[in-house]
């Protein structure tokens, strides 16, 4: 949890729409919290992956994706990510302040990933946070049992272009 | 130019959506190409300045911040950065690199800011990007000159909250 807040900490030190600083964080390590909120998250998983849209099924069922989500009663501290829907840039602050989250974590040697859970308005009750905060993401943090490596990730080259559109750096 | 493809390196690292990677970054080192986007930006942001709410007009006026974008023709580098809205979390994963590519900036020495152009998609044709990409954020890179001290935050405490919203850690 030490560490955790160390990550909070480097977290808020982000920019923000406006320096509103619109992110608040809520750090689950209660088990029976954990528990209903695995629970809330699931039952909404189970009704997104029935509506989801084939070229994305296809790469779930690839990933071994599904409805379950584990690591949310197996990760020793769950840290729910939420924005204040009422300041300025507050999605794309929070989201800039979660990259900052997640170095530190890789800094303190610990693994998370960035579940964002489907129709988060119907999980933001299990945190008791009131309708203007936004559930951005959880992230289930600990010291990571997966064997399984990196998602790879395309050639950084293919994403750069150099003065406008489409020549190439 | 170096440097700057280096913290490209470090964004492109970063987990997306499905890991799609949505992200794209437009390299303008072109002074042409710079005046152009600073005349196109200034003028959406002049429209903008005429129509702001009150609370953020004052924030405005008290740090001293006008429809004038000098640092997009002083800055030796501007950074694009868009998203490819067909891309699940297209927005929020592109901050999230953008959250990265801040951290290897200043690992770099190098400063910047997020620049958030008023009406994006009214900015995004002097880049000439098509329709489905949206222009999050314009970086302008380089080594500052700007003797004011960063913006201060709140005590990072104030944003955790223990197991459920409002409960002080």
């Amino acid at each position: 949890m030490e560490d955790v807040l160390y990550c909070v900490g480097v977290a808020a030190e982000a920019p923000s729409g406006a320096n509103r600083q619109p992110w608040h964080f809520i750090l689950v390590d209660d088990p029976e919290r954990k528990a209903k909120i695995r629970e809330t998250c699931e039952a909404q998983e189970k009704r997104y992956h029935e509506t989801v849209e084939p070229s994305l099924r296809q790469w779930f069922k690839s990933k071994g994706i599904a409805w379950l989500k584990p690591f949310l009663t197996e990760a020793p501290i769950l840290m729910a990510v939420l924005s204040d829907q009422k300041m300025p840039y507050a999605t794309e602050s929070t989201w800039l302040a979660i990259g900052y989250t997640i170095l530190a974590l890789e800094e303190r040697s610990l693994s998370t990933l960035t579940y964002t859970p489907s129709y988060p308005e119907n999980v933001r009750g299990v945190f008791g946070a009131p309708e203007q905060y936004r559930i951005e993401a959880i992230l289930p943090i600990g010291y990571s049992a997966d064997p399984k490596p990196k998602e790879q990730r395309r050639a950084f080259q293919s994403s750069i272009h150099k003065n406008v559109w489409n020549a190439k750096a």
